[in-house]
């Protein structure tokens, strides 16, 4: 299965690369939007394409031609400015959408935030606000589409070692993740086709990945 | 008819309540964010409702209730924040889609942006591009809804006299149109219900509003 990661170059992306790198079954075509980002992913011996995902559909449309199934891990990131959350973490994720469409790609996954519903766009912070809403109508439009599409819901991402096991299900207690486990999370979701049509929130926890996705 | 005006404070929504009250068979509702700005329109007679769009859709749909349109005028406008595009012009519209179906209410006219293609998204000034995003999704979740609405697309707006002349068509070369203007051409679009499942673009012209909308 060859997984084309959108948003390869940032930190999930690479974890995620890297991950599906060392799987004998599967093979990573890293989208990134700089050249200069290509060396890291070649070094791998993944393919790359480099595409803007602020630009048109049809570029994205080919860097996913050949491809099985589409990650969506790209983020202007909570931090960055509300400018780009509309056109990163929105426009550009439903642009990947209408490329799988044209590419004939049907298995999509969606790394979301950890909660999108209207509720949280109307308690998040004054600044986070405009984040949750874009990934709301994010994940709204995914589910209107008729892609074999997962959500993933992470908790606080951190940059800790991923030891392998979460707590996963449609409601978990808030909690965090590290950037690891939220790549094999993605990767185990890939390999499970009973996760098609589902999303679920996950955190750390006591249940190995395999078997928490599984268990979804 | 009664008509609930959402953003009735702004340019165009002063001009419409006026023009709705001026109306023999049309009566207007006030949506409003401030207590303070209702006096002005019950000055003229008008209904009003204080509620907050960056709030939740109960409020709106029972500001709706009773009423037998509404007019969604609102919006950040191009030269407020970005986060505030995000939460007003898109969030805060679907809101208002959501609470006209909690509340019985079928025709919904949205005051959107002269151009909101995806390739406007692309083509527009890098600060302008968010704005352009979030009308474009506004109007794409319009159009998946079962709203009787119509989707109008003025030019440029000036605050010019009306002079109740425009162009109005499916695609119009882009141009200026007083807000006085805009306001008739919305009420026209109320009381023709030949504008349901439409939209257009409007700009000044040679055509008397009313022959204007009759002929789309």
């Amino acid at each position: 299965m060859k997984v084309l990661v959108v948003g390869a170059n940032g930190q999930i992306g690479k974890h995620l690369v890297t991950s599906i790198q060392d799987h004998d079954q599967l093979e990573a075509k890293a989208m990134i939007r700089k050249e200069e980002q290509a060396s890291y992913f070649e070094n791998m011996g993944a393919e790359t394409a480099v595409v803007d995902l602020e630009g048109d559909v049809e570029p994205i449309a080919q860097a996913a031609e050949g491809v099985d199934a589409i990650v969506f891990t790209a983020g202007s990131g909570p931090n960055t400015g509300a400018d780009k959350t509309v056109l990163v973490d929105l426009d550009g994720a439903v642009k990947t959408m209408q490329a799988a469409k044209k590419a004939g790609v049907k298995r999509y996954v969606m790394i979301s935030s950890y909660d999108t519903t209207r509720e949280a766009i109307q308690s998040a912070p004054e600044s986070f606000a405009p984040y949750v809403a874009a990934k709301h109508y994010a994940d709204e439009w995914l589910r209107s589409t008729d892609l074999d599409h997962t959500i993933i819901h992470p908790g606080r991402l951190t940059n800790e070692n991923g030891n392998g096991k979460v707590n996963a299900a449609t409601d978990v207690e808030r909690d965090e993740i590290p950037r690891e486990d939220v790549a094999n999370v993605i990767l185990s979701s890939l390999e499970h086709d009973s996760t098609i049509g589902k999303e679920f929130q996950v955190v750390k926890g006591n249940t190995s990945i395999n078997d928490a996705i599984k268990s979804l």
